[in-house]
């Protein structure tokens, strides 16, 4: 945690938080704080600036907080996501916030078991910490937008090419002929499928909505560490 | 795992391995395979090829196995990281495995805890197992080199210069004036510091050997995150 995101909810009044539970826990334990000690702090959807502590405490951590500073700039990527393995997903939402990805959807695929559409992972709440875990890692205060598409088809059909419209529509595909393109100035949509790949009719259909296929290199990789390399590599 | 990682000891003779504990509880219960099945198969070190099931029991896998083709080339990347907490190590060994880094070193840093070098995930079967699920992922045969390197001042000094010679020799910080750059032909020594960075001694000490400091951009990233991105946008 190298940021305090602080929701409204937080403030006492304004310029004063209290802070309970997960983070009054990080800062007793981790950050080791006092009274006095400065914290960097970001206002969730809003500023960066610097928390002062007043109280910390088993029950309460408060700060004087001046916020005067705007957040990095997001990517301008819309990333397209065949749901990942539950155990996966928190490790890909968090890493793809604190990338700076502007907007998440995680949509199905023939290959992504059903019982993934299950997990309690994909409640709101977690959906929502682990898009601020991966804030507070980066010190950024804008959440990406998330949406799930639990339907391939009407997604590709109706939604997607919307999406992709005044952006260059890529499709991480290891058979593809093409090779991605690199520092690409144009915002992106990038699509990447689920463990074992998209299936031909899939890869089809989302051609057929605009996406082009391009090809990484020979490996296989973990979709958080394919995601961060194709991000490394277009921004 | 897309591949089968086979190991000297597991052949019964040239042309037939039997395997046990890990692999058979994956080919078991994950690919849920069944004899007359091909599954893909390496030789750690040697070559890529294919392996058809021949007996599959609790006790045992068996099989037939083709090998005849040559593994991914390797990155021409030596990355020299100081050493992460441990929890964190497994995840970046496997990433950086999986992305086809050629050379690894782990190394102290003012802000590596001294406990970090104490957990048992640096003994030598871990730091094995780690590389060789990278490759499993990635389906690759050539294990990454790996150094551990606990004083940091005699490394930069007598081994780093070495190391950097006919290499771009960048060391990733955030303070840095220069921009990371791109797609390059020569190959790289790339050194990333600790969670919280290095100091400024450690910083001159590396560039007194070298290192020339480059920067990525305003976030602060996970260190496996870091390197799937440098990764991304050098290579």
């Amino acid at each position: 945690m190298n940021l305090l995101l602080l929701q409204d909810e937080d403030f006492l009044d304004p310029g004063r938080v209290r802070l309970t539970g997960r983070r009054l826990r990080h800062v007793t334990e981790v950050h080791r704080a006092r009274a006095g000690d400065e914290l960097a702090v970001g206002l969730l959807g809003g500023a960066l600036g610097r928390g002062r502590v007043t109280r910390l405490d088993a029950e309460a951590l408060e700060l004087d907080v001046v916020l005067h500073q705007a957040p990095p700039p997001k990517l301008a990527l819309t990333l397209v996501l065949a749901l990942p393995r539950p155990k996966v997903l928190n490790r890909v939402l968090a890493a793809a916030a604190s990338l700076g990805v502007a907007r998440i959807y995680l949509v199905n695929a023939w290959k992504v078991e059903k019982s993934y559409w299950h997990s309690p992972r994909l409640g709101e709440a977690n959906l929502l910490l682990q898009r601020i875990l991966g804030l507070e890692q980066a010190r950024d205060t804008m959440l990406p937008e998330l949406h799930l598409r639990r339907l391939l088809r009407p997604f590709a059909e109706d939604e997607l090419p919307e999406l992709l419209r005044g952006t260059l529509p890529l499709l991480a595909h290891p058979a593809a002929g093409a090779e991605c393109p690199r520092a690409v100035a144009d915002p992106v949509t990038l699509v990447i499928g689920p463990e074992g790949g998209f299936i031909p009719a899939e890869i089809e259909l989302l051609a057929r909505s605009g996406c082009r296929p391009v090809r990484l290199g020979p490996r296989i990789l973990r979709v958080e560490t394919v995601v961060a390399a194709l991000i490394g590599r277009l921004f």
